[in-house]
C-alpha cells in the first residue's frame, strides 16, 4: 500500500504553526509497514485542495488528510473529498444526533455551521472523535482510500491509535511489532557508539530518540506472526539491556512519574515538592500522574527569595544549595510527607552562554540527598529537566 | 509571483525529523508578499523528486527545494534540477577552487563525491554558502525561477537572510503585513458568525485560529507600500473591535499571563495562587509570564483534600466553592500578596460523559469573585483552560 499524506491549512503556507502531524503520520505509516512517498501542504483554497488530492489519487492507494473538518467557511476538506469521489454530502442523523449531544453536555447552543460536521457522502463512514466536533471521514472507492482526520493533534492523534491505524495495520498484511526502551542519563553520541552494532541489525531495527525525559530506544520487529515479531524483540531487548542496565528506568507507556508513583505507593510513602527557579514543573507532573493523589501530597513555589522567605525558608549562608534542601524540609514537614523534594537554581553566564546551575535536594527517611547540575541549551526547556532529573534521582533513591 | 516549497529527504518521510525549514520558508516568503500555495515533501528518489518538481513547475513561478545539496549518491536535487531544465551538470572551476579552500582551511582532504557540490547548469548560479560545502543553485529559464537551499537549518536559515529573500523581496514589489488579535471566551462557530462579512474580505484577509488562550483573529494586508498595509489593516482592525469589543485581550505577541502581569505592575499589586485540582497550571504560567517575580509571589498545590489540610484550610460546607475561597484567601494572607486566586473543582459525570466543574476565586483588595465553569472535552487539556480563565477574570477585575 502506498500512501501519502495532504496537510491542509492557510496557517501552515503562512507559517503560523509547524505541521507536526506529517511527521507523527510518516512515523506511524513507517511502524505499520505502510510506504509513504509523498506528503504535501495545501491551503484552504477549493481548487488548489482538490488538484493535490486529484494529483495523490492518480499516484497512491492511500491518502491521509488532517485539517479542515472545523465548522468555518474555511474548512473545506469534506466538501473536496466529496468532489474528488463525485458524490453528494448530506446531514447523517446518527452524526447529528452525536453533535448535538456535545453541544448540550457543553452547555452551550449549536451553531447552524456546525451542521457540516455531520454530513457525510455516501462512500465515507465517520470516524469517532471524542475529543472535538469533527468526526474524521474514510471514504473508499474503487480501490482508494481517503481518510480526513481533524487538524488539532490532541483529536488526531487518539483518532489514530484509537481506529485509523489499527484499521490500516490490519490491512497492511505483514506484522510489524515494536517495543520502547526508556532510558535516563546516558547521552546520544555515547549510547550511538555503545550500540552501534545493534543499531545496524536490519530485523529486527533499532531506532534512537532524544526525548524529555531521556533517550527512548524503539525495536521494531517485522514478521509473519506476532510470536515470531516477539522473539525478535527480546533477544534484542535483552541485548540492549546487557549494555545499559541501569539507565533503562520503564518501556512503552511507562512514563517516569509513573514509575516513581507506582514504586512510592507499594512503599506506603508519599512526596511533596517545593519548587523556585523551575516553575512547577515537578509538581505539574507529578500532580498528573496515575493515582496521584495517593502518593503526592503537593508543594510550593517560591517565585521569588522574599517568597521563600513568606513560605518560613530560612537558608544559612543564603546559596542555591542551602535553600534547596530547605525547601526539600519545609515540603516534607508541612505537607506531612515522608520525601520532600526542594529545587533552586540560578542562571549564570559562562564563555558569554547562559546556563542553569541548579540543585535538587531529596529529603526522606534515610537524610538528605543533595544533587547539583548545569543545564545549558535552550532555557525554556530546562525547567522539565530539572524535573525529570528530580524524578530520577528520586527513583535511584527508592531503589 | 506563485511560490512552492518542495522539502527533500526520506527521513522526513520516515518521521524522524519535523521539517522545520518549511515552516520557516513560509513564513518569510508571507513577510516579502510571495504567495505560497502548496509545498510538499519527497524522499531522496529520482523520478518522484523530478515528477514532484515537473507538478511544481506547471503551476507555479518559483520553486524553492530545501535538501539533498550533500556529496553523497543519495543527494539527487541538483540531477533532477538538470534534467528538469534539459541541461548537463559540469564542474565550475570557481566553485570548485572554493571548496578546496574550504577543506584545506579545515585541514582534511576533499573526497572525489564533494566535486558535485561545485557543478553547475548553464541556467544556474551558485549561491554562498560560507556554513557548509554546499552552494545553492538560482537556476531560470523561461520565467520559472528553482532555488535550491541546503537542509540543514544552521546552512538554509543565512543563506535565505543574505540572498535569496533579499533577491526575491527586490522582485516582488508588494508589502504584506499582518497583525493578530486575541481573544477569549467567545466560541470559534460564533465567532465565525459574527465576524462572517469580514472574513470574506479578499484584501485585507481574516483568519481564525482557535489556540489555548482563546481565538485568534490574523489580519492580512497586501499593498504597494508599508503604509497602505497598515491602513488596510486599522479599518479592518476597527470592524473586528466593534463586534467583539471586551472579549480582545490582545495583539501579535502578547500573551494573557503578559498582560495581566503589565497591569499588575502598573498598580503595583501582586499574585499568589492556591490550586487543588488545576495541577500547578496557573503558577507555571505566571512564572513563565515576563517579570514574572515582580507581581506574582508563588502558590501552594494541594492535591488532596488531606492535603488542603495540611496548608491550614478550613472550608465551611467542604464544598469546591468554599474552598476555592478558602484558598484564595490563604493564597494572598500567607505569601503576603495584594490578590489571591483559589482554584478547586471536582470531575463529574453528565449523560455519561465526564466534565470538571470547576470553581475559581479571586480575592483583592474589594473582595471576593467567585467563578464557576463546567469543562468538558479533552480533561488533559482542563487544567490549562482552567488557567486562562482564571487569568481572563483577573484581567476583568484589573480594569
Amino acid at each position: 500500500m502506498k500512501a501519502e499524506i495532504i496537510s491542509t491549512g492557510t496557517e501552515i503556507l503562512l507559517g503560523n504553526i509547524v505541521d507536526a502531524n506529517t511527521s507523527f503520520l510518516a512515523e506511524h505509516l513507517a511502524q505499520i509497514g505502510i510506504d509513504l512517498n509523498y506528503a504535501s501542504s495545501v491551503g484552504d483554497n477549493f481548487d488548489r485542495m482538490l488538484e493535490v488530492m486529484k494529483c495523490a489519487g492518480s499516484r497512491s492507494d492511500l491518502i491521509l488528510t488532517t485539517g479542515g473538518l472545523g465548522p468555518t467557511s474555511g474548512d473545506i476538506t469534506r466538501e473536496v473529498i466529496a468532489a474528488l469521489f463525485s458524490e453528494k454530502m448530506e446531514v447523517d442523523p446518527a452524526q447529528k444526533a452525536h453533535l448535538e449531544k456535545f453541544f448540550t453536555g457543553r452547555g452551550i447552543p449549536m451553531s447552524e455551521n456546525n451542521l457540516k460536521q455531520a454530513s457525510l457522502i455516501p462512500s465515507a463512514q465517520a470516524i469517532p472523535n471524542p475529543n472535538g466536533t469533527a468526526p474524521g471521514w474514510w471514504a473508499e472507492k474503487n480501490g482508494k482510500i481517503v481518510i480526513a482526520m481533524p487538524g488539532p493533534p490532541g483529536e488526531m492523534q487518539p483518532m489514530w491509535h484509537n481506529h485509523v491505524g489499527p484499521a490500516l495495520q490490519r490491512r497492511s498484511g505483514s506484522i510489524i511489532v515494536s517495543k520502547v526502551l526508556k532510558s535516563y542519563g546516558v547521552p546520544e553520541g555515547t549510547m550511538d557508539e555503545q550500540l552501534s552494532v545493534l543499531l545496524k541489525s536490519p530485523n529486527p531495527t533499532l531506532a534512537l530518540y532524544a526525548k524529555i525525559d531521556g533517550i527512548n530506544m524503539r525495536i521494531t520487529a517485522k514478521a509473519n506472526t506476532a510470536e515470531e515479531a516477539k522473539k525478535l524483540i527480546d533477544s534484542h531487548e535483552t541485548a540492549v539491556r546487557k549494555i545499559l542496565g541501569e539507565s533503562i528506568w520503564g518501556v512503552d507507556d511507562d512514563t517516569l512519574e509513573g514509575v516513581v508513583g507506582r514504586m512510592l505507593m507499594k512503599k506506603n510513602m508519599t512526596v511533596a515538592v517545593a519548587e523556585s527557579f523551575s516553575i512547577a514543573s515537578l509538581m505539574q507532573i507529578l500532580a498528573r500522574a496515575p493515582e496521584s493523589p495517593r502518593f503526592f501530597k503537593g508543594g510550593f513555589l517560591a517565585n521569588s527569595d522574599e517568597a521563600k522567605l513568606s513560605l518560613g525558608l530560612v537558608w544559612g549562608s543564603g546559596g542555591i544549595g542551602d535553600a534547596a534542601k530547605g525547601l526539600a524540609a519545609l515540603a516534607r514537614d508541612k505537607m506531612g510527607a515522608s520525601i520532600g523534594i526542594g529545587i533552586d537554581g540560578q542562571i549564570q553566564t559562562v564563555n558569554n552562554e547562559k546556563n542553569a546551575r541548579v540543585f535538587i535536594a531529596i529529603v526522606g527517611p534515610k537524610g538528605m540527598t543533595p544533587v547539583m547540575r548545569n543545564y545549558s541549551g535552550r532555557l525554556m526547556m530546562v525547567p522539565n529537566r530539572i524535573a525529570y532529573t528530580a524524578l530520577f534521582e528520586l527513583r535511584k533513591m527508592l531503589e
